[in-house]
């Protein structure tokens, strides 16, 4: 029998996060209060976060010890298992290897609970009794749900109301695990009740969903309110993926060419690939892959800019790669990557040249995982076949040229709870769409007016 | 960190499944053939089975050697971890030690790919190009698609009208993985066109998709049949989750005092329990507990007797426990519970005293499925969950007695696609029901007349 799986032992959990901060040549511009334009201090944050998570956005730490509460949880389903995609390899006549870290496998079936439990958990230890959160597709939503369980903790979701309609088994999911759920705009929140004066029959948008939710955080003492990427420590805690993928590939026996992730906000990819750019600084030669939709190239078509984090101006501006905050992604059906901007850290690593970025099409993605499915047998999340394409496409280019290579991409999520966008694929229904540039241009013209020389600290 | 999962690694995985044909103190009676009554012979089956599986099915060879092709795609998913349930535990306060074996980890959700795996593997060796079969809830059906893409098989599922309706995504599970699908009644067949000359608004039947099914099959040279439960073969690939798990409990240091499954057409629980009956006729003291629910008890309300295995007296005449092949089924949320029927072997055993069976009620399994997913993380099948109703049961009673207890439980799949069912729970929607003895009564009225007595071999 041929080995296709690495799995580790529950004793084998890795014990601490990668904080890549402390290996960055150049540090993070700081984030900007959305008002005053000025550097945030912490006071600006604890309305809404808890000081364990201010304080871990800010860490220049290497390491940060992960709290026994949270390893116990992980514990059930963490470590996941490292899979050698051995039929998939067949099929592509390939000699790469191609390596996948199976993160659909926990109880929300995506990596978000990486970071919604320890989120809960020092939320929980700070006193606060609920959680209120965003959720666009459904993914960060079911995972906060779950994630407050295991501390006791109410949540309540605010999810943009078109994805509420399309997606009832995400409300079913998050009902079930005892969490609230509102369509956004709602009559909750001030910012709902305006949307809903506006348009009683908006579609609603993430930007003001992430209003809903930082409104009711800020109103309610007992609250606090969760985001399930982009911000510092978020990619901290996702890093378990590649602190326990550098583990099993040891064992596996095999180094990685290359590491790949899809990115919309940044954080699965983070997980996966910052303990590989440690390697790298520290002198592995390996190359590593931020694969994004062509229909929201943030990395690829955007600047590099301070930019606001939501359409409102209510979130932080952060100095991001990004496609311009009034960015109207078109409705592709990988939910999960539709956002104007990315994470700092990870535009950071792709400023200073440590990763590649690349756009891919829809079609190709689906192509690719339909192939997936049909040989590795997990039907993956549509965000997610946005790595497999890039780890398709790597391998057949190593078929061309006839060289063995080591292939290892993150599967960040299956896809049970997006099927109607297979319906959509296999009925002929979705077309490619790229971003075009004359559009770039128009949102990136609205960036608030803030040097990009003079914001470098 | 306490521990909460044994995770086996591929090389440990088992490399043989257990015949318990071979222990039995009773053999069991023959299947009969529907129109002549007499014992069927192997070339009454040829048409639909390959001869791997019929040898399989009256094989009184005590182990059953795992081929390697197989054992290569379990390793896709296998050895599934066991898990101890502390959160659940701690949240109903016993001394009692849960643990459970997760099932729900393949691929397609269920512990069905066990015997589609094999299935489709034997299928492939003796040249067969095309499967036919039939899916109620779908998860059957879901797991033949599957199965059929690692041998190179084409696979055609008909699946019940009404549930093809009602989950829509069960389908495009199937088309994603590449096989067409009919809902049943269906123009394919014979059976299925005279079904909708009736009545073209047919919501159909799973008897009815069994006979399109095997019709199909017996009419394509290229095409077998394959059925997902009742067959001693089913049974027998199914053993796989014993076996693991006693290696499991081994290194856990546990010995479980009650073996729990829930029952439908009997696999998964055969497939856990059977490998602990070995055990208990070697002379170890423990339960086995068959669970069922209470609107379908064929074992607790049935009769051991021989009955037809579909309404159209297509299948062959076996001897089981069953409520009447005539019996319609509630309309309960558990799909995969609803057969009047039980595998040969799981009601042998039954009858000669080996296992106990209870019946549950939805309302109550449904509540402790809500448990589960609050404190485990995942959300169960509803079949599953009556299998959790029963431990929660066992560890309550422990409490009340103040006794330690180890209770091992099989969770035969996640409820994914099956959240529709969860809405109604919480929406106040689902009522228990009782199958009134009068209406088994008149069921058992119409059993074919053959004497129980002269039936035994």
């Amino acid at each position: 029998m041929e080995s296709i799986k690495v799995s580790l032992s529950q004793d084998q959990m890795p014990q601490k996060w990668y904080n890549i901060q402390a290996d960055l040549k150049t540090p993070l511009d700081p984030p900007l209060h959305p008002g005053t334009g000025q550097p945030l201090t912490p006071p600006d944050l604890t309305p809404i976060f808890p000081m364990a998570l201010i304080e871990q956005e800010v860490s220049q730490e290497r390491y940060i010890a992960i709290p026994d509460e949270v390893l116990q949880v992980y514990a059930q389903w963490r470590p996941t298992p490292l899979m050698r995609a051995r039929r998939l390899e067949q099929a592509l006549g390939t000699p790469a290897k191609i390596y996948f870290k199976n993160e659909s496998v926990s109880p929300a079936g995506s990596h978000k609970p990486n970071t919604a439990v320890p989120q809960a958990f020092y939320n929980m230890k700070s006193g606060i009794k609920r959680i209120a959160t965003e959720t666009g597709a459904g993914q960060w939503g079911s995972a906060m749900s779950l994630a407050t369980n295991y501390f006791g903790l109410r949540c309540s979701v605010y999810m943009v109301r078109v994805s509420y309609d399309q997606k009832p088994y995400r409300k079913s999911m998050i009902n079930t695990w005892g969490a609230e759920i509102f369509a956004s705009p709602s009559q909750q929140t001030n910012a709902g009740r305006a949307a809903l004066a506006a348009d009683p029959n908006s579609p609603g948008s993430l930007g003001l969903a992430i209003s809903e939710a930082v409104e009711d955080a800020a109103t309610h003492a007992d609250t606090n309110y969760a985001l399930g990427s982009v911000l510092n420590h978020v990619c901290l805690h996702q890093t378990i993926i590649g602190e326990e993928a550098i583990k099993q590939m040891q064992i596996a026996g095999d180094k990685p060419d290359v590491v790949i992730g899809c990115i919309g906000g940044g954080s699965n990819f983070a997980g996966i690939a910052f303990p590989f750019l440690r390697e790298k600084i520290n002198g592995l030669d390996l190359r590593v892959l931020a694969v994004e939709p062509a229909s929201c190239p943030s990395v690829t078509k955007g600047v590099f800019a301070y930019d606001f984090g939501d359409t409102a101006h209510l979130a932080p501006i952060i100095k991001m790669h990004t496609l311009g905050h009034t960015f109207m992604p078109p409705g592709i059906h990988a939910g999960g990557l539709r956002y104007h901007g990315m994470a700092p850290l990870v535009s950071r690593v792709a400023a200073d040249g440590l990763i590649e970025a690349v756009a891919v099409h829809q079609l190709d993605c689906f192509a690719a995982g339909l192939l997936f499915a049909r040989t590795e047998g997990i039907i993956p999340a549509p965000e997610s076949t946005h790595a497999i394409q890039a780890a398709v496409a790597e391998a057949l280019k190593a078929k061309e040229e006839g060289k063995e290579r080591v292939i290892l991409f993150n599967l960040s999520g299956h896809g049970h709870f997006d099927m109607s966008a297979y319906d959509a694929y296999l009925a002929g229904q979705l077309t490619n769409y790229d971003y075009p540039q004359a559009m770039v241009d128009q949102a990136l013209a609205q960036l608030p007016q803030i040097g990009l020389a003079s914001s470098r600290m």
